[in-house]
């Protein structure tokens, strides 16, 4: 017997994989202006055809991608051990720093000069900022149905977002671990 | 007598600060791709010559327009008269959506791509945080020497800031004014 070829179906999905990957890494290294899909298909060493396959238009590449890396983070958050705010609350923060991030950082402020784009990525932002919600009450242990619980969730993760574009251009980390800090404890006393 | 013409370095004043509003009309509207020296000349009713006498690069034009729009802003409320914590936190927050925030953003994230614009803005955008932080502690009255203030009132910019991007695409308001409302509740008391 030969070597083992895979399956047609599991080399489409490993292509497909590939090109998301990609797309999430070139948008975060050269932002939407220098992230077309012949850049993408080239780093993901599949041919412009293929990649086209798979997505017909740009923006179905690369809303797809920013989808598919935000699923895989909630998909790692959800799978988080029962742990204190302080911790739950670094691994939210975390969430904000690094590539996923930078990536629909770009799609993000790229959608508010295409009209093109705009309209998927706002549909998308909701989608994926209504699961963070859902995600960081969870693992919060807050309770919404007290006034003022949702809010200081949602005011959370906004000073996370915040805390992430302070960390587009420099490395924030010292000072950010800080703010976390007190703000776990804040939000603590407040959470109940 | 003829008509009043105002003395050359007036009208040199006037120019220069047409093509600094300019500047960050057409950022915050057309991104940084879009923004050329021609099309913020243009929009100004300036020749292109005369927008380079004024700016010799492109970089000098849009990190002059910002830091010019973050000076007034930064006037502005330091001029804002003695009031409560609610009421300046929101103004901190106004800060942060609208034009200036919007321009700044897109010229934050072409930063992030862009080696030759990176350093400028690196460095302008610490020089305004550091200034918009002097100003919040003042106007919120915050007690620095006390362990946490510092980062009780850095976490409140940063969730301004993170209340600014989500604003970029829809409008948020509604959701903003609640979780302002709420922040500035729990700030108030962790500001003693």
């Amino acid at each position: 017997m030969g070597a083992v070829t895979p399956p047609k179906q599991d080399r489409s999905r490993a292509t497909r994989q590939r090109l998301l990957a990609s797309a999430v890494a070139c948008l975060a290294e050269h932002g939407w202006a220098g992230s077309t899909v012949t850049v993408v298909a080239e780093h993901a060493g599949v041919s412009r055809g293929a990649a086209q396959h798979h997505f017909p238009t740009r923006e179905d590449l690369f809303t797809g991608a920013v989808e598919y890396v935000a699923e895989e983070r909630s998909a790692a958050l959800r799978a988080l051990p029962v742990q204190g705010r302080t911790a739950v609350i670094a691994a939210l923060v975390d969430l904000y720093t690094g590539p996923l991030f930078r990536a629909a950082l770009q799609l993000w402020v790229a959608a508010s000069n295409e009209a093109q784009l705009r309209p998927r990525v706002t549909e998308l932002e909701a989608r994926v900022g209504r699961e963070t919600h859902r995600i960081a009450v969870e693992l919060l242990r807050a309770d919404e149905t007290r006034p003022g619980v949702r809010e200081t969730v949602q005011g959370l993760l906004d000073m996370a977002r915040g805390l992430g574009l302070a960390n587009v251009l420099t490395d924030d980390r010292a000072r950010r671990e800080r703010v976390v800090a007190q703000w776990a404890a804040l939000l603590d006393e407040a959470l109940g």
